[in-house]
This record gives C-alpha cells, structure tokens and sequence, in this order.
C-alpha cells in the first residue's frame, strides 16, 4: 500500500541534476518547508510537495506523521572495507599508547594481520561479522554501501569478500556497489623481490580481475596508490587493466604525500579519488576538469591524528566533495556516517549544508547511483531517514546524538 | 523486585577506593568475566560477581540476560551547561565558514547572545528545551550530570538556570548535581568600567552565591579564569567566598592560555579543575599534590579546532583525569559521552581504559558522588549500562555506533 511521509517541517529532497554537484549547489538541499513524500507500493517515491498540494490519488495512503521532523534521503557510504574478518582492536591500544606503526607491523599487526585474519575465515562466518557491522552502520542512517574487498590479495580470498558484500545485498537486503581493491597492499608473498612484486601486479592484471568480473562480483575497481603502497605507474596499469574490463574506476590518493594518484585518478576519468590530504591547486584543477568525486574521510584523521583534508579548498575550487567513513579494521572502524558527516564539517571545514550533499547525492553520484538514490524525488528509490529534529544541522551541533529516529530503504521501515 | 543483570561476558567494575584514581589505578577496570550483578528492591547495588557464585538468595529475582554483552556503570558528566535559552547554530556556521569569534560577536552571537535568551526565556519552556537535550544523552547511557548555570550573570537568570536544573532531578528523575558558575562572563551592563565590573564580582560574592546557598540550588561554584574573562585575582575572591559558604569548587582553568587556573585550583583543593591545554609540569604537579581531579573536554577542542589537552601527560604525572562533554550551546553541544569518551583517546591519548575511568569513577569522584556511582560495587546505586558488545575498547574502536543498549538507573530501565 502507498505511503505517505506527512508534513515535516523540512523536507530535504536534494533535487537536480544525476551529476555530481560542486561549488553553491553543494550547498542547495532543496527544502521544502511543511512538505510530504508519497511512496508507491513498489518502493519508489511518486511524489514530493508541499503537503497543502498533496494529489488526491495519496487520500488513502498509510500515513507516517513527520510533524517537528525532517525527512532527508538515507546516507550513501561510498567508502568501506567493511567486509573483514577479526579485529584490530589490540593495535588501536598500542597505537594510542605511543606505538608507530612500525613497531606495531613487527608485532604481527598491520593490514596483513587482517589478510591472514580474512584468508583463514570460513565465507559464512566473514558474512556474519560483517553482517553485525553493517546493520549498526544502517541504524545509524546508512541505506547505500560501497564495499571493498582487499584483504585477500589473491583471487580465492578476493572472490570471498566480494561474495559476502553481494550476499550482504542479495540476502541480507542491503543495498550494495562493490569494489575490488586487490591493489590494497603487496602481500607478504610478494614482498622478497622486484620481480615478485612485478607478478602480483600481473596477477591483479590478468587473473584476479577478470575472474572476479566474469562472476559479477566487482563494479569498481580500486587502487591504494600512495607511499608504501603502489606507485603511479602501477595503479595506472591495473586502472587501466579494470577500465578495459568496463569497472568503473576509484583511487586512494594522496593521502600519505604528494604521490601522484589524484593527478592519475583524474588522468583516467575515474568516478572517486579518496583520502586527499596532500592536493595543490593544480591537483584541484585536474579533479575538476576531469569531473571526479574528491571523496573525504574524516575518521581516518581524527583515529590516527592526521590533518584533515582540505574539504573547503576542494569545494572553493568547484570539486565536487563526498564525504564517507573508510570504515576498515585498521586506521578507522567508524561506522556512524551522521557523525563523520559532523567531522567533515569540523576537520575538512564543509559547512553542514554542504556535508548533507556530500554523504548523499555526491557519494551516490560517484557510485553512478544519484538516479536511484541520494536524493528524494519521483522515480528515486524510497530510501528515507526521519530525523528526530527539524533542523540537519542538529547532525553537526549536536554530532553523534540520536537524531536518526527512522530508517526506510525502499519504503520499507528497516531500523 | 530484586533483578540480576546475569553472565555478562565482562563486568566492568571499576572496584576500588572512592578517591579519584590516578597513574595505574586507572586502567584497573575490575573485570568480572561471566559476571552478574544482583539489584535490590531499592535500586541498590546488592552483589557482584562470578555467575557461577550467585547466592541463592537471588534464585527468584528477574533476571536480564546479559550473556554477550559487557555491563558497566552509567556514565558521569562532570562538565555540562546543559541548561540554556534557544541555540547557536547560525553561529556555529559563521564560524565553519572561516568568521572569528570578534565577528560573530559583532554579529550578535557569542555567549552574551545565550545569556540574552535565558534571561529573556519561561523557566518552564527552559525546563523543556533543557529536557529535550538530558532526554538525549541519557539515552547514550549518561546517568550521572553535573549542570553550571552562567547564562544569567545576575541573580534572577541564574536561580532560574539552577531551579531547572533541580527540576530535571526531582520532577524528571535524573541524577544531577549543580553548579553556579556566575562568574562565566561579565555582563553587558558591567562592561562599562573597572568599576562597574568590580561590583559583579561583589554581587556575585555577596548577593548571587549567598542566596543560591540559602536556597539550596548549588552544590559546587565555578569560574572561568581564563583570558577574556577573570583573571586569577578575581578568580579566587569568587571561589573563596563560595568556599566559604561551603561549596565545592571547580575551575576553567587554562583553556586560552597559561593563565594561572589550575594553579588556583591546586592552591583552594577544588575538587576539578576542567579543560587545561597550556599546563606545564610544574602545574601538573600541583594538580597532583592537592589531589585535584582534571577534567578534560575533547568535545570543545574539535569542535573548534584547537589542540587537545594532554591527557597522557597528565596521567603520566600522577593526576587523575575526568572526561566530560561540556555539552554547551556555543563551542560544543555535543550530548554523546560515549563518543566523547572515545575523543579523549584519540584527541588526549587516553587508553580506552583509562578513558572509561575517566567518564565513570573519577567523575563521580570529582563530584563527591564515588559512594554512590561510578563503580558497580554492592552498595552503590544500580546505574549501570549494558552494551551490545562484550568488549568495552569498541565504544573507541566504533566510535559514536549505538552500542550502548540498555541504560538503567536506580535499578530502572531509563533508555
């Protein structure tokens, strides 16, 4: 039966154009004050108005009472590992305790204690730890998830990941894009020579790819390209190795140093260019011609007390900005996007209006979802927070607060 | 009816003397491993242990299963001002878009624009705003609040403040203890000359804090000596004739500056000294001696950008540390101790541990309320929280997900 979300004090439908949005229309939800949303029987939003104007054919319809509310469209993660097996939790103790990062390696740690973690797990048991993070993720607001793999780094423990992220959509009932990031970090059987390192590329190339396209498990691929990772022309042949496949492309970039990746991301069109931290004003200029989503992860500075990136410079130079959680078992678990939404407004200094953009339509576009959600008009998905307040920005002044009063994905009331 | 929180996979504790816990004492959480905590009739405390030794006296009592989960006491906010007039949202964009604190002044903001309000305002609509917010951070499993007053700066405003403050403890239940903090700013009306803010602080001394004795509203006074408010002259005058008229005294102490505050506060034995970002060794050292509990407020420090107290420095030099949300309406509303608890690892360098002590036993201790909260011990009151996991570093390592799962208070379900 129909549904109507009944006259909230805002409505934030975020309406216009599919592209990403960058510069003032960052800063455009769209409101309308006192305004309705009616959903069809089939999940979808049929209509959006001032609610006075309601059509008649929404008389009958189940209403939701918004009244001192606001309605906005449900969070868009573009940024996760969150597919992983086992904790990091010791780690963070050391970490805070003065431990470097070396020192912490040494010990058993870093991201290759998660890729033996996630080589040696049973698939249905990495679907069941997975499975208690991302339902928190999706009561704190979170309705769309990029999901990456890259704690395999061979293609068995790759497919794995990968399997559980589309499980997670196909029997779980999330809704999911997946990214295969075997390009994350050179596995300890890789590290003895050049030539072993030479192959794993050439593995990722001709073998993890392309088996994991041929089982539809990947629409994006991605590439940890930074200091201590891969370098430029690396990430640039499995780039261009995945766009020949037809995965669209997102790159970890700069986040280490001026290494070259957002230059690369915006080289080869790519949909994301992630973390940021070291951009110039040539760098902006790139990504903005080349129309790619700067995508900011805030938790990741405030876990490991990095500098933020430089949200505002980003937008003044008209890159479009999304902001995600790059929850991971290493540098940031976060799960909670309303409150790294408040991060960004307190590290990477977007305004709040701003960071609602950048967690919902502008993370959606550079899924290539923003025509089915991120935003609330006829025809998008009908994937909805009611907030327990009628002003968003009670996500920034009062972050972390439980203002996320409902969740709904496809009209269905799911936290 | 008695009630048994029964085989948690980790109580924590925190038994152990009623001082403020300082150095190693800190990271003693007392965990009980397959735990359960029996509760009264009277919403005491009754007994703690291993399941396996429940006296059978407690054969009978309703049992809470906690099997999973990790039970620890209710959190304790030592620094809240969580009673105000209206907000200061538009001010807090100003200041995300790059205006100063002299601008937005000008503009009308500030705190003077809060004391406007208050003054202005209904004590029953200000008893509702203010239990539309305590409502909230109950709910992220705060039991325990210490509420200033400071936005009136004149006798009427701040009863007003105070008298809300014991409502929300005697009509509405929760567990409160107050603080007049008179001396916050000075007034409009005595910016005029020296000495028309020499007869403030006089009214202060000999009007305001005298009569909210008489009255029975306060329970502690505070200053803010800092720059651009009392210096330490005028600092201690005021705490000494509370001291007199037999509060407890706290301080904001080195915020803006090496201003002398925690210097003060050593020399009158406040029972906190609150904020402290320009300490040196020396002022450490006197914390420590005279006992005094320091309370640090990560909140504030990334809402505005500044640097984070040095918590591990101060835990290091043998002073024992509180963690509170300063939860206030111009430079941090936040509500959500527990994610605030996870910011003092993260901003202060705490250990998850330590960071729980801090928001638990040194809290409460800081209060003069370690008898009764901020420990499970028989005899306390059961304020206690169940958490939807069975590990406590994950309210660090997923900061701000909802993992506090029941609150109760006095043996009740409260959230």
């Amino acid at each position: 039966m129909a549904r109507v979300f009944a006259r909230a004090d805002a409505v934030l439908t975020l309406a216009g154009p599919d592209g990403p949005r960058a510069g003032a229309a960052m800063s455009e939800l769209g409101i309308v004050e006192g305004g309705s949303v009616a959903v069809d029987d089939g999940g979808a939003i049929a209509w959006v108005g001032a609610h006075a104007a309601l059509p008649s054919a929404f008389a009958e319809a189940e209403v939701v009472d918004c009244r001192g509310r606001a309605l906005m469209p449900g969070l868009v993660d573009s940024h996760t590992h969150l597919v992983w097996a086992g904790d990091r939790k010791d780690e963070l103790e050391l970490r805070l305790g003065g431990a470097d990062y070396e020192a912490i390696f040494a010990r058993g740690g870093g991201i290759l204690s998660s890729v033996r973690k996630t080589r040696a797990i049973d698939e249905d048991e990495l679907f069941e730890q997975s499975h208690v993070r991302i339902r928190r993720m999706r009561r704190c607001g979170t309705t769309t998830f990029e999901i990456k793999s890259g704690y395999g780094l061979e293609l068995e423990a790759e497919r794995k990941q990968l399997r559980v992220a589309r499980r997670l959509a196909r029997q779980a009932g999330y809704r999911v894009r997946t990214t295969c990031l075997a390009a994350h970090a050179v596995p300890a059987e890789a590290r003895g020579s050049a030539a072993d390192r030479a192959a794993f590329i050439d593995r990722i190339c001709e073998q993890i790819l392309p088996a994991l396209v041929r089982e539809q498990l990947a629409d994006f691929a991605d590439v940890f390209c930074d200091r201590g990772a891969f370098d430029v022309e690396e990430s640039r042949r499995v780039l261009q190795a995945a766009r020949a496949l037809g995965l669209g492309l997102r790159v970890h970039a700069n986040e280490l140093g001026p290494t070259g990746g957002a230059a690369l991301a915006a080289e080869l069109g790519a949909s994301s260019a992630d973390h940021l931290l070291y951009l110039d004003d040539d760098d902006r200029r790139r990504l903005r011609e080349a129309g790619v989503v700067a995508t900011l992860l805030p938790g990741t500075s405030a876990v490991l007390g990095k500098p933020y990136a430089d949200g505002r410079a980003l937008i003044e130079a008209g890159v479009p900005v999304a902001v995600a959680t790059d929850c991971n078992p290493g540098s940031c678990a976060f799960e909670n996007l309303a409150m790294v939404l408040a991060l960004a407004c307190y590290g990477n200094r977007l305004l709040p209006a701003q960071a609602v953009c950048a967690a919902t339509h502008n993370a959606a576009a550079s899924l290539g979802l923003a025509d089915q959600v991120g935003s609330l008009q006829p025809g998008r998905r009908a994937d909805l927070l009611v907030l327990a307040t009628a002003d968003v920005r009670d996500l920034v002044y009062h972050a972390g607060s439980p203002l996320v009063e409902q969740v709904w994905q496809d009209g269905v009331r799911v936290a």
